[in-house]
């Protein structure tokens, strides 16, 4: 379905009605609407044109008089022909055939549901897993980092396929204060740390593999490994995290060939895993010869104390590939992330990231080194945790006062989420609808847990403190209008 | 294969023996080189490390002594255990087993080759189709534009899944120069026009698919399309570029789902194809319903004079997808390029987009933007068309001097490359390794035509004016001691 973003002039001497009628002749002229381009509804044109919808049915009837407009019962308007295709017997190509065809599915619907929504005006991001804007550095940051004298000049040209080797440098470094020893050959500079994941799907396993994982989890909203022709299968989750003792028996089962962990600040469910637990899957993978991707890009945004040593710091074996990203912690626009393992995957990957995109912007890589360098990095992480720690409470304190007899929660270490479990099962899809159509956007659980009927993935990282009152609010006044009955 | 990066340090007091074994223990123990690595040449790793390869030997032997490596005839060096697999009997991951797995092919030997050698120090690069460090801004002026003081801020968050919406109304500007029609709307932002082609080849076609081209062509030296499942067929060119009265009999006997052109300043051969040529390309393939991707992205980089307009301001039914690029023009580092289609094409594209990597890098759109808009894009090219003019003239000169009785070329009127077509085929794989062993890397005519065994690509873009020079000179010399008689 295509976007209206464009409204006609109210003080053009040109009536609105043909304003409207010329705006989508010209996108037709352009080739912007080819033929079979389905139309918005009537009444979302008129939303978007801001008019009655009389006059766009006005219009609409006068484009389809013109031979360029179909409409059919149910099925909305088309485009039918070109003014081109009109004068000449040329067959142009139907991309709306084409835009069906790709390998590469579409994002599932309520992500793009939720991907358009984000951009309305006054909506209240409940579920969001990126930092508020308030909480990103400011413009003039940016600006005065570029502006001091670096040591270093910006490169402008392309990069070494691993990535800026003072970046690689900088990561080493902090790796190493998390008990991580490696050395900048054995890391890879990613655009944030879904390529990374993108070049493991495409880069180091076969269709048809299986990927295990945390049930819920991240991975779940995403086609990165699907569209690669890989299964996820799921492990349960207890409070310390992924069941370890329960792998064997889905390793014979399933034959999984990697495991995606989230360990540090769990997503969705804002979980830790023990250094305990971190050792035994360490060593149950081992045994298992399963490779592990661990996910730590929420490290750095510990709120109470630090979390455990990763995954990686035991990983003597070089079984772990380690991810992490300053999108969570600093700025999600930079598209920096790394990705550490053995040299030879790291070389593999590197090549095909090569062939993809030829790396990242080394203006970003320029930036992210600068920043870490700098040691602005620490001082912005100080700044987010003072301020995850407020939003935090608020969240919390706004779930104790409206949710208590609705839903459980457990208390978030570090990261950005509260998962959110509801004492009875409610019509998910509903309850999304409705909190919507209320101004509220949230992730329903089923994202990251096909069969999740009962949850929500809250997010204190991005609406504001007076947002988070009142969307929690307003939240559970439409879980009580959809029949739940409050506990006690 | 793995590169090595490190030098034993003469002035420490631990033998070189010694600092070597210990490097190669480190590697090994932190999981950098795991299980099955195979390890450089002695001879490769006498040259990196800067020592005797007897040395080399001694170390190696240790190590194998210990159980870590072993050798074997002919298969060189490989880790067959980690200190701590040794302790312990437990089975870390072969990795070197799953490199090989990965859907994505890795990169073609001979570019894997080049990609490598263009690091050697001295190395003269006459094939390099990519800009100068001389001819990229200096840093002090990305340096400015970030500290004029600019009316927009810089975004630091997620991005609209099209893009920065500022750039995106820029480059709509700059394209109506070029007699293209559009809107902002119909415009994505990608990450490189590379990252643009990897879009339409998940996005829009079936596996199976063939993609016709002009045979040479830039594209036979990718993957992107071959590793999603499509097939590439070329189509022959003559003096005005790909011969667009075969198309019917092409698409007859292959069915190609798209074809894929550069037009202007053809990569490789330089050719630029005349606006009545492009009329009649554009017409077969309305005739034959053949969708077309046009790769213009050596547009602005016109010597002489303009080119004619692109084959898409022709195009009145959307059935072209035009690409275009800063990283010809001003910065491959900014990782900036432009994807201009029918709308539902690119909310198409930009939806995969936003899976693959959540959209470029937000300060280099902002750089862009900033870029195109402050007139520095303009300035800069006026910049560098001068040079490339000189390097041009120097080249062409060098051949002139050097290689007429050799090879014949064509006039580059703009862009980076001439297409030295010898007399007679020679053996190339010899004379790419004679040319590299002489401190010269060459682009082989076969990595863009695999039938193709007597051209090469040459640009004058990136080796200095006394490289272009020194290097051609050279190279004439390799040619003739391979046996090529020169001819008059």
């Amino acid at each position: 379905m295509i976007t209206v973003d464009w409204k006609p002039n109210r003080f053009s001497p040109v009536p609105i009605q043909k304003q409207i009628e010329q705006f989508i002749k010209e996108k037709i002229v352009n080739g912007e609407w080819t033929i079979g381009t389905k139309l918005p509804s009537q009444r979302a044109l008129a939303q978007a044109f801001d008019v009655n919808r009389s006059t766009v049915v006005a219009a609409l009837d006068e484009l389809t008089a013109a031979g360029l407009l179909a409409g059919n019962t149910g099925g909305g308007t088309r485009v039918i022909n070109t003014t081109w295709s009109l004068l000449a017997s040329v067959s142009p190509t139907n991309w709306n055939a084409n835009v069906e065809l790709g390998i590469h599915p579409p994002n599932l619907p309520t992500i793009q549901e939720i991907n358009h929504a984000e951009f309305r005006s006054g909506i209240i991001r409940l579920g969001t897993g990126e930092l508020s804007p308030s909480l990103l550095p400011a413009s003039e940051q940016m600006q005065q980092l570029f502006a001091r004298q670096a040591a270093r000049p910006i490169p402008l040209g392309y990069q070494e396929a691993k990535g800026d080797s003072f970046l690689r440098e900088q990561i080493v470094q902090r790796l190493k204060k998390e008990g991580i020893a490696t050395s900048p050959d054995s890391v890879l500079i990613v655009s944030g740390a879904l390529q990374a994941l993108q070049l493991i799907a495409i880069g180091l396993l076969k269709k048809g593999s299986t990927v295990l994982l945390e049930n819920p989890s991240y991975l779940h909203s995403l086609h990165v490994f699907q569209s690669a022709g890989m299964k996820l299968q799921g492990v349960p989750m207890d409070p310390d995290g992924l069941q370890a003792e329960l792998l064997p028996a889905y390793q014979k089962q399933f034959k999984g060939a990697i495991l995606y962990s989230i360990p540090t600040f769990h997503n969705p469910t804002g979980n830790v895993m023990p250094a305990k637990r971190r050792e035994e899957l360490l060593r149950v993978c081992d045994e298992q010869s399963l490779p592990i991707i661990e996910d730590d890009v929420y490290r750095d945004l510990w709120l109470d104390e630090r979390p455990p040593c990763p995954i990686k710091a035991g990983d003597k074996n070089g079984n772990v590939l380690y991810l992490g990203s300053m999108s969570k912690s600093v700025s999600p626009g930079l598209r920096i992330g790394w990705l550490v393992g053995p040299q030879p995957v790291i070389e593999r990957l590197a090549d095909i990231k090569m062939q993809i995109d030829y790396g990242a912007s080394s203006l970003s890589q320029w930036a992210a080194g600068e920043w870490i360098a700098s040691g602005a990095y620490d001082q912005r992480l100080a700044v987010i945790r003072e301020q995850l720690r407020v939003r935090r409470a608020c969240m919390l304190n706004a779930l104790e006062r409206n949710c208590r007899d609705l839903a459980s929660w457990d208390y978030p270490t570090g990261g950005f989420y509260v998962w959110l479990r509801m004492h009875e099962a409610i019509p998910m899809k509903t309850l999304f609808d409705r909190a919507l159509s209320a101004g509220i956007l949230l992730n329903p659980g089923h994202l990251y847990d096909r069969q999740e009927f009962g949850a929500l993935r809250l997010s204190y990282a991005y609406a504001s403190l007076e947002e988070l009152q009142q969307g929690i609010a307003a939240l559970a006044d439409i879980i009580r209008s959809l029949g739940a009955t409050g506990r006690t």
